[in-house]
């Protein structure tokens, strides 16, 4: 960061030199933004949204005209031209990808699109539990209209289509082309590998474990089980939200998770995956932070980083014999604590209502389902009050479950759509199929890899991680970030080999 | 506010909305500031300090810069001449101190000065539990050094002495020949009466509460007791720091206090205390909010709340009663939480070493050493190292204490200096007399009030300051506002008289 932002003597790059400057004053802003909308999500009290509101939004516009601030186009220009190194190269194709997106739309459409999400997602804290469409509609109407704005703005910019621009801020260089193409093929072989699972596990009964799990013991194992995944604690936390995110800053990173009772595998496994995501943030690149060039890849290469965790390493049976011990610890001793019943628990392949208690193969079901509603939402073929009535159609051909007149755990489930992030969701499967593809290349390097994990030895896995991927954040595009890591572009068979290997053998 | 900001239609006073709507602007900035402030004292991880106090110097830097737009000069002039109501132009005179004292710092001091404070502050945390000295000295020389080109400017500007002009950041209107004159008189009365209360408490000695109080159950009191003195739990939070604090916005007021597992009073009279400035802050006029009006009066009336709250209120015979089911409750039965023993405990007078733990009489020696050592520290009369000598010689002098080698019960025990808030501590007893004038005056117009308090209804109390004090806002001028609310100026007889009918009949 700092070498970045100031030379030393007189630079041969005074151009660049500014604009790292301004960048750097950018991060500072967004770690302010990163802390209040992670006290947004998790301590507020719910008199404080107004004011809270008005705030970010205030702080937005104030990012908003930074970015586009009239002095970067002369020196994005004049940079173009100045002696660079290949990192300083690759941070100004970063600047510019931010600026380009930044410039697209005017400060008022920012401002505005803040508060509906802010005032959507605020309202959907409490509408959610009530199951009240009706109110929440006209609220997410009005974020659908700003976004639809943005959507044709940033298209018009960038020549995309509009789903491909909005799509494009998560996920750089992704496009609707790429995601049905891959997401077609996912239908192809999924129902029917959903059913083929069933019957072989219906054959293989698990035993439920058994509670209540006290909640202050569930705190304590999550907490445990982080640090067993390196999570450093002088760099971030763990709290609660109704919908658990990582946020913060990679200097100081915030996850959160969820806790019932009668349940310890949600927040565990909630906890591992926002690990995943909370590790990559705090291994970001030290020497480049405050640059563009140290962001994390794309959110899909983010969600690679949350399911290595979560799925390919988290419920592996190698991994859940090494979790056992910790169990017993945290609740006592009993039968489903035993490893291989615990791998039939967290391998269980079940359709459910809910995308993020859904198991690795059901999962990407719930993505398509989203994907197909978003698109033509944004793209202004379908309209927020059809979406309940999808939705059903969806998951009754999709996974069998009827969700009519149940919106809680229908389409009013997550903060995504509320917080105004479309384009979002193919990320979580197109991550799934990334992180299989890590741990193909981790095991073809390291053969001992799973013996290793059983012995409670991760650092096959966290060193690729690091040197591949976290060291690397946003120095290459995407493609050449995966080509480099694997030696090849995204190849989906990796995931079907993962869950026919996992599930069929 | 929003009258304040925008104007119906062709206003005829240009000027002064443009003002209104610049301040409106820092108003949600300074959201933003409060937040992320009370997460740096209260759940930030320690490794989060750099980053955190970068954003929060260009965050100042920021405001610093809002609040001396070259295009307020002419606004001011302008909005002087233009036809305001009594409350447009209360706003406006506020405005311009504001703008005044912003104006006299360059903003490279302004950084300067948090950046520093907040390494200061930072270090503390863990230094003074170390009790190291050592180290927190050259960290809170730059503090000082700061400190010190702050007041010349800020005198230079005003006209004050260096001390005054900083104390008139905290307390307009007040000078140190007026705080010499009221401490003077105090440093005469007060070690006789401590002598003399002393000497009576020998002969009623009180029976100690007897531990482990769980820190749950201490929790759980405190805001059972908050809710108790109508603080708005939708409007704000009660957490955990260090040092204890009010902080947040006024549509979210963040209260933090600190427990021990051997000691409930210390946690629950906290939270009393921070409590009064809590309901100060909820109950700030709705209508102005976002505009300087709408401020707290001064320090010394923000403290004059929390000490009505703990010292007036909160200790006296009748509310003590009514807690004593509440500690038995939450405790367990035992003779200490009988109500004339509760009495006996909470109005003990002994001298110690910790300011926020001292009794309302010993309390004014505390503030008197810290006044009479900021102000040479300030005026360059004193150097940073020669602060423990002359701490332990006024201890001794003032309260018979030896604190050699003590700097974590001793210099070192408070946030103001680390943070830089230099001009704040003769406040806290300048509110002890407010509170003693408060009270007074409300017994007279209401005789049955100690009477009603017992029974529960604490009307009395809140009607009285939220139609004298927390309305009125920074309407009037701190002489002003005591004027109207007591019939007359400050008035230090007050405090004695309730001292001597509170302790010695």
């Amino acid at each position: 960061m700092r070498i970045l932002a100031y030379s030393r003597g007189v630079s041969n790059h005074p151009a660049y030199d500014a604009l790292a400057a301004a960048f750097l004053r950018i991060y500072r802003f967004e770690h302010l933004q990163a802390i209040v909308s992670w006290d947004h999500s998790t301590y507020m009290p719910p008199n404080g949204n107004e004011a809270r509101a008005a705030a970010l939004g205030e702080l937005a516009a104030l990012l908003h005209r930074l970015r586009t601030a009239p002095e970067l186009k002369d020196q994005l220009a004049a940079a173009e031209g100045e002696s660079l190194d290949d990192i300083q190269r690759a941070n100004l194709r970063e600047i510019t990808r931010v600026w380009r997106n930044s410039n697209a739309l005017p400060e008022e459409l920012v401002v505005a699109s803040s508060l509906a999400a802010s005032r959507c997602e605020h309202a959907w804290r409490t509408l959610r539990p009530a199951n009240d469409w009706k109110t929440f509609a006209p609220l997410l109407r009005e974020v659908v209209t700003c976004v639809r704005r943005e959507a044709e703005l940033l298209a018009k910019s960038t020549g995309l289509s509009k789903y491909d621009a909005l799509m494009d801020r998560f996920e750089p260089g992704m496009r609707a082309a790429e995601v049905d193409r891959v997401f077609g093929a996912v239908k192809q072989w999924l129902p029917g590998l959903i059913r083929e699972i069933r019957a072989r596990q219906a054959k293989q009964p698990a035993i439920a474990a058994k509670g209540p799990f006290p909640i202050a013991a569930q705190r304590a194992l999550c907490e445990r089980v982080m640090k067993l995944l390196a999570f450093d604690f002088d760099a971030g936390r763990l709290d609660v939200s109704p919908h658990p995110f990582s946020g913060g800053v990679p200097e100081d990173v915030r996850l959160t998770t969820r806790y019932t009772d009668d349940d310890f595998a949600g927040s565990l496994m909630g906890t591992i995956h926002e690990t995943g995501h909370g590790r990559y943030e705090q291994n970001r690149p030290r020497a480049w932070l405050g640059q563009p060039i140290s962001e994390a890849r794309s959110m899909a290469i983010h969600e690679s980083q949350s399911l290595s965790f979560e799925m390919q390493l988290g419920r592996s049976r190698a991994f859940l014999g090494v979790l056992s011990p910790l169990l017993i610890e945290a609740f006592g001793a009993q039968p489903a604590f035993e490893p291989d019943n615990l791998f039939r628990l967290y391998t269980k392949v079940e359709p459910g209502y809910i995308r993020v208690d859904a198991d690795e193969v059901t999962y990407p079901a719930h993505v398509i389902l989203r994907y197909e509603i978003e698109r033509p939402l944004v793209e202004g073929d379908l309209e927020v009050d059809d979406i309940p009535a999808l939705w059903d159609d969806k998951m009754q051909s999709l996974l069998g479950i009827d969700t009519r007149g149940n919106f809680t755990n229908g389409p009013m489930q997550d903060v995504h759509w509320p917080g105004g992030a479309f384009g979002y969701f193919p990320c979580y499967t197109l991550g799934a199929m990334y992180a299989a593809q890590w741990f193909a290349t981790m095991r073809a390097k390291r053969p001992s890899l799973d013996a290793d994990i059983a012995r409670g030895d991760f650092s096959g896995v966290f060193d690729w991680l690091q040197a591949n991927i976290w060291e690397q954040a946003s120095r290459y595009p995407t493609d050449e970030l995966c080509r480099r890591a694997s030696g090849g572009p995204l190849d989906p068979a990796h995931f079907k080999t993962h869950l026919e290997s996992r599930y069929l053998t």
